[in-house]
This record gives C-alpha cells, sequence and structure tokens, in this order.
C-alpha cells in the first residue's frame, strides 16, 4: 500500500488529535465523541461563536493548525469541501499522522464538479505521502483509547474484533452493538470513498495487527480485486474474515454509487471470492455480529449436528425447521441415546427424538443435557428459552439458565441458547436479564432461530475450513 | 364436517364455561386465564385441598359436571388420560358444547397405549356427536369474552384475525404478540392432534365468520386435502388466508410426528396449493403477524415499487439489497421526479436516485414523501428511522415521524416505517415508543427491512391474486 503499516498504527495510536470546524449545528459532535480520549485533544477552528462553545466545554482551540505545540498523530476535518484542500495542505505542511475526511460532496454525487474535487485532495495526499481516511466517512475508532466518531460509542479497555468500513452509519451501529453482543472491538476504520486506502489496505493492516483475532468488512467496491484475494487467502488460515458486501442487488448497486461512488462487483465473483479464499460472507450487520460471537465465544466446532432442547410442541418444530433451513442439521440420536433418555422420560406432553421437548421431563434437564453432549452425532447443544410473560414463566427460566450454566462447565461442546419473545420489546428487560446471567454463564446467546442457525452455520464453515488448510 | 358451525359457534361464544382438574401444580392456569370471563364460569374437581384453594380464587366448584346448575357450553378438561374418558363420557352425557381436551399423551407419543388411548375417546366423542377440540391442546380463546387459555393473554372489545393452530404454544404466542402489532383476534382454536375436527373444518368456520376478516393457520398435517384445497379456493378471493407451514424439513417432520402424530407433507405441495389457491405461505409467526399487517392496515397495493427514504449512506444500500432480495423492487424513479428534486437537493453526504439519502435536505421530507408519492413507479414508501442513542437523534425521528403523519394524511398510497437500532432491546423504550405514535398517526412499522420487505412481497401477491380472481 502507498501508507505504510506504521503510519497507520501511528493515526490508530494517537497521542494528539485534532479537530477541524467541529461546529454547533452538527451537537460538537466530533469533540463529543473524542471526549473519553486518553490522549491531548484540540480543535482547530476560527469561528468565534463556535469557539467560544468549544472552550466552555474545556477544549483548547487553536485557528490554525500551526500553532498546536506538539506533534498532531490523528486530525478530523469536518470543514466544508471548500476549505478541505487548504486543511489538507496544512496537515502534510505539519506532518499530521492520519487526517479523516468527514468532508461529503466527492465523487459520489456523480457530479463533474465532485470528482474533479476528490481529483485534488488525492493528489495532494498522495505527492504528500499524506494518510488521508475518506473522504465521505467517519474514519478511526479506537475504543481502548477512547478514540471514537460518536457520542454513543461505548470505550473500553481491550478488544479483538477488527471492522473496516465504507460505512459511516455501518460503523457507528457495530460498535455500538458489539458489546451487548459481548464482543469488543480491536479497531475500527471507516473510510467511505477510500482513495487513498481502500479495502485491501485495511484488512493488511488489521490482518498483522496482533490484538485483532477476528476481522469484518463492511464492503461497497474494491480497487484491487487481486491483491484483495491474495490477502484473504493469506489471512483466513490465521484468523476468521466476515465480508459484509453492500450492493448485492442491481439497486443497491444503484445506492452504493451514490454513497460512495462504488461500483459494485456481482455476488457470484464474491461467492467465488468466499470459496477460494476461506472468506465467511454475510449479508446483515445482524449476521456479522452473530457470527463473531460463534467464532470468538464458542470453543471450536465444524460438524453441523445440533441436539434442540427447551421448547414446547409447535416451538420445537418451528426451530428444527428454522435451523435446517439455516443449514444446520437436527438429526436423529444414536441408539445409545435413545436408550438412556427411554429409562426415565415420561413422553405425556413430550418428546425425545431431537428435539427433545423436556415437558414434564425437565426436572431431569441435567441428564437429558448431558446425553445430548455425550451424543457424538451432536455438535452443538441448543436450549431455546421462550418467555410470554408472568411469574410462573419467569421461575422456570431461571432453572433453565441454572441448569445451562452447571452444563456449560462440565461439557467441552458448544452450547448456545435462545431466549425469545413473541413481545421482545415489552420484555426488553427480562430479555435482556437473561442474556446477562448467561453471558456470565460463559454462554451465547441469539434472539431468533434463524439468527442461530446462520451463526452456527458459518462458524462451523469456517472451522472446518480451517482444518482442511492446516 | 361432522359437527355444524352452530355447535362451534356455541363453544367459541359461551355463556357458561367449566375446568375440569386445574390444579395448584399448573398455577391453576386455566381459571386464572379464565379469571376475565364474561359469563359463569364453574371448577368441577374431586381434591379437597385443590377445592380449598379454587374456592379461595372465587370460583364455584362442583364434584360432579351433572351439579353444574345451567347448560354449560364449553369446557376444558385438564385431568389425566386415564381419567379423561370419564370426563368426555359425562360432557356427552350433560349435551355440554364443546370439550377441550388439554390432556395429551395419545398417538403424539407413537405408542400403541397411546393410539388406543386416542382411538377411545375418537370414538366416544363421534358415537356421542361431541364437539371434542383437541386432545394435547390449549383449545378456544375469544378475547372479546374474555376466553382464554393462559394469564397474560390480552383481552379486548373486538378483532378480526381468525387463527387456527395445531400448537398452543404458538397460539398462545400469536394471541399476545397480535396487539403489540396492531392486530386483534376474531377467534383462535389450538387443536393438537385434531382427531374430531381438523385444518379444514376449523378453516371453513373462520371462512364464513363475519367478525374474521383475515385468517392464519400453523398446520403440522391435513386430513382431508382434497376438502382444504377447495375450501381455500372458495376462501381467498374473499379474505386472505396464510398458511404457517410445520414440519417443513425432514427433521421437522419428525419434530411434527412426536407433537402431534402429523404426517407433515412435502413443502413442494403446500407451494403448488398455495399458488393454486391464492393462500400465502408464511415461514414463521413473525412472517405472519408481519403480513397480517400489511394486510389489514395498509390500503391494498398490488405492485412492488418502493421508493426508500430516511437512512444514511450504508443504511440506504443495506435496506435497498434487503427490499430486492426479499421480493419488492426499487425501481428508478420518474424523470419528473428527478427533475423536481434537482431544484432543490443538496448532494453534499446525500442522494436522490432513490434510496433517498436526504442527509442535509431534511427540511424538504414533506416535498420529498409528496414526490415519492406522486410518482406512478412507486406503490408504497418506506421510511427508515435509525435509532442509535443519545438525544440528538431521539429529536431527528421525532421530526420523521411527525412528517410522516402529515403525510399520511394527504397520500393515498401505503406507507411503511422501520425503526431499529442495533441495540433494540436497550432501547426497548425508544423503539416502542416510536411504534405507538406512529401507530397513533395510523402508520404500520416494521422492526427489520427483512421482515418489512416479505410483508409487503406477500400483501402485493394477495391484492395481485384477488384482482386476478375478481
Amino acid at each position: 500500500m502507498p501508507i505504510d503499516a506504521a503510519t497507520l498504527e501511528r493515526a490508530l495510536n494517537p497521542k494528539t488529535v485534532v479537530v477541524f470546524g467541529d461546529k454547533k449545528a452538527s451537537g460538537y459532535m466530533w469533540l463529543n465523541g473524542m471526549r473519553r480520549f486518553t490522549g491531548r485533544l484540540y480543535s482547530v477552528q476560527v469561528d468565534p461563536n463556535e469557539i467560544a462553545n468549544i472552550e466552555e466545554m474545556g477544549v483548547k482551540n487553536f485557528t490554525s493548525l500551526g500553532d498546536v505545540p506538539e506533534p498532531v498523530d490523528y486530525a478530523v476535518c469536518a470543514v466544508p469541501r471548500s476549505v478541505a484542500p487548504r486543511v489538507v495542505a496544512d496537515c502534510i505542511k505539519h506532518n499530521v499522522g492520519g487526517v479523516t475526511l468527514f468532508t461529503a460532496g466527492y465523487a459520489e454525487t456523480g457530479t463533474e464538479e465532485g470528482k474533479n474535487a476528490q481529483n485534488e485532495i488525492l493528489a495532494m495526499a498522495r505527492e504528500g505521502g499524506l494518510l488521508l481516511i475518506g473522504p465521505n466517512c467517519m474514519g478511526l475508532h479506537n475504543p481502548s483509547l477512547g478514540v471514537c466518531f460518536f457520542p454513543e460509542q461505548p470505550v473500553y479497555e481491550r478488544g479483538n474484533v477488527g471492522f473496516s468500513s465504507q460505512s459511516g452509519s455501518h460503523a457507528n451501529s457495530f460498535s455500538i452493538a458489539a458489546p451487548e453482543n459481548g464482543l469488543y472491538i480491536s479497531k475500527m476504520i471507516s473510510f467511505g470513498n477510500g482513495i487513498v486506502l481502500e479495502n485491501a489496505d485495511y484488512l493488511e493492516y488489521l490482518a498483522h495487527d496482533p490484538q485483532t483475532d477476528a476481522i469484518a468488512m463492511y464492503v461497497e467496491s474494491v480497487r484491487d480485486g487481486r491483491r484483495l484475494f491474495r490477502l484473504l487467502r493469506e489471512t483466513t488460515p490465521k484468523k476468521p474474515v466476515l465480508i459484509w458486501k453492500g450492493g448485492q442487488t442491481d439497486a443497491g448497486k444503484r445506492a452504493t454509487a451514490s454513497h460512495t461512488a462504488a461500483l459494485a462487483e456481482s455476488m457470484a465473483i464474491w461467492e467465488a471470492v468466499a470459496k477460494q479464499t476461506g472468506a465467511l460472507l454475510v449479508h446483515s450487520m445482524d449476521e456479522a455480529l452473530d457470527t463473531l460471537k460463534a467464532l470468538l465465544l464458542l470453543p471450536p466446532f465444524s460438524g453441523t449436528g445440533c441436539g434442540l432442547t427447551g421448547g414446547a410442541g409447535g416451538q420445537s418444530v418451528s426451530i428444527t425447521d428454522a435451523f435446517v433451513k439455516g443449514g444446520m442439521t437436527v438429526p436423529a440420536l444414536s441408539s445409545e441415546s435413545y436408550q438412556r433418555l427411554e429409562e426415565f422420560f415420561s413422553l405425556v406432553g413430550a418428546s425425545f427424538r431431537n428435539p427433545i421437548d423436556m415437558g414434564s421431563n425437565r426436572t431431569e434437564m441435567d441428564t437429558i443435557l448431558d446425553i445430548l453432549a455425550e451424543d457424538p452425532v451432536i455438535d452443538v447443544i441448543v436450549m431455546q428459552m421462550g418467555y410470554l410473560g408472568g411469574q410462573r414463566q419467569q421461575s422456570q427460566l431461571e432453572t433453565q439458565i441454572d441448569a445451562l450454566v452447571r452444563f456449560k462447565q462440565r461439557t467441552a461442546k458448544p452450547v448456545v441458547a435462545i431466549p425469545n419473545s413473541p413481545t421482545p420489546y415489552r420484555n426488553a428487560e427480562v430479555l435482556t436479564d437473561i442474556v446477562e446471567k448467561l453471558r456470565a454463564g460463559g454462554i451465547a446467546s441469539y434472539p431468533t432461530y434463524e439468527r442461530a442457525a446462520h451463526a452456527l452455520k458459518n462458524a462451523a464453515a469456517y472451522h472446518h475450513f480451517r482444518a482442511t488448510v492446516s
């Protein structure tokens, strides 16, 4: 890549950050986002009204980058397009580590004017050797240092998920949703039009970043397909790479063109790339998060056989259909398991062919889970936890959680739970409580059958691939 | 059917209800469920300990059905299988309108004993002309009369959705989720093994029920396929019928067999039936509710063209992909629309090719919505409402809601909203508030792109079908 990894490393781990042109009209989004930054934060702004507000926020303002009393590792440029070239020139002059050009209105507008403006800053950045991120993007996020681009982004000590994204709103959503899923970000880059560095460059960085154990990419368009292909091939045997492709349909491609000036490739190509490189294609942010959860929070497994339990009649039927349609299998158990079950299992309002509808056999939950875990046809144990409301159901759920947490301590097989409700928002508190108790017990959970099935299928496919290549 | 509609009508609109054998071990589920019943509720129970508790609940208990001082329109039998024949005999003797046999342990166990017990009660019911619902089911639900089978089921004055279900847990979930979706139930029947009446019978009843405008069925297996086919053909030109098939996969069929002794048909058959009768196949409870919402709460539309707006860059790309993959279209607008948009639309951080990413053009939201509505290529207008957190976003959402409610009052085209968040449980309160404000303004909403797309596709297909046959 035209920029070396050390430069990217410097910008992603800044000691000094400068924000150009933050303003009241945007709620001082950038300075608010950076309020938890562990290094030194400065503003560069010339409007006296804005300066007063900024200093009131406790941020030191300068009217010129040259006045900042120390080297600047990372800068955000939130000025209008007409002013951007001056900021870029200044950043080059003062050897700024990296500059995020939040400024939009470039090639993505489809206008000559926009394309020319983009070529102008591209030429400046190339000539000056500047790490220019964007334009039309949110830039860098390093939660461990409080480097943020949105005030609501959570910060925390360490993470191991790297995310590169051609969409700022997806990057933002991802950073907010990740910790709620028990996932934490190492580094995140939102790079919009990506004119200096692009997908392959950020992948290369994350592939070599020792803090990053898994990589997800929201991709609209790739400049150097061969290089991306080679990098994917090199990376996937070491860490999983998820590709979430934007512009999968013709209308979606029209949308990427006006979003990041991206000329999206056909999905057939992406499917072939995934197949040949071991990358995983995902189709939404939820699927990306769900899959990362299965990859990072479960012990490795490469078979698809699921042992399903916890649900009543119709629920058991529906989870079975959803799992099989989602790419997993729900095999009949081995005859030894059936023999063991027959010894105690009452069939009145219950069944044990897999799915196991426990009915009144819930008192034997520990034994049932052990039988599933010890059956060689079962790779993953899945517990449904339906909640319809009421104290009675809540205490039944507590029993299920306790049994599952005990079970998790004595089994080496992956265990997941699916706590759900027909009115999830109304029961959000109960569901969140269940999810947190499960997480405290080391158990990953999913909100729907379909999401669990897709995540497990993706993780099994990755582990299978990795076992094949190593 | 072997039972006439008037008998079913009597049981579904009871003046007197009796519960046999409710007990502490199940939390007096049945009597608690019926606590809002508008008629007279009695218990029949012989255990003195149970009787004391039941009378403490304010329910009059008799030790024999013969002692109940008036005709019984509907009874629930929650006694063990060994006692059930005596209850059935008593109900026949005393001319009870209909009996739900909650009791399980019949053919669904796959045992000879279970099959014989089922044949025994079937013969008794046939000979006695008894409307026996089940066995292995939850029975009847009429929210307008407080006839319920679960304490958490909401009751209300009137509804227009009929639901028949071979699963009690799905019926239960459906009844709880429906009102949260702005849908209300006219009649619901959970009938498990369905040995006297089956799917076709309940469909026939709901097809002729004047209170029922749309029908959903959770089906595991059909006894008389030809009759169901004929009934579907007769019904769909008048009201939509949704079929949610349980046992779509081989493993799912194993699950239906041990759930309701159902021998599920292949999905290819069901797809052919749907195609030839105009019934809609749905694949989950969510899809059933989502589709009913699109059918009952939106004006009819038969085209698939969606005008999408409200989202930022990457969100716009993703909703477009999801809509197209879900069976809708996101067409380029007509040249007249583009001319109108070009007059005022700023392309900096925004785009209007459809999807319309408004960016700083939000001040022109009314005009943008009108342009979409007036464009002949657009059949449905869809507004994304992403929420990531924070006061600033919340007030932006208020602006969107207000604009959409104003728009709804002046357009004849269907309008839907998609309020969502990457952390929906954490933001449940905000999301619920948005959904309620939208509903108060007459606007249906969906929690995800995919769910909205499938619901709209199903509704468009139904209206298209109906226009073709009428």
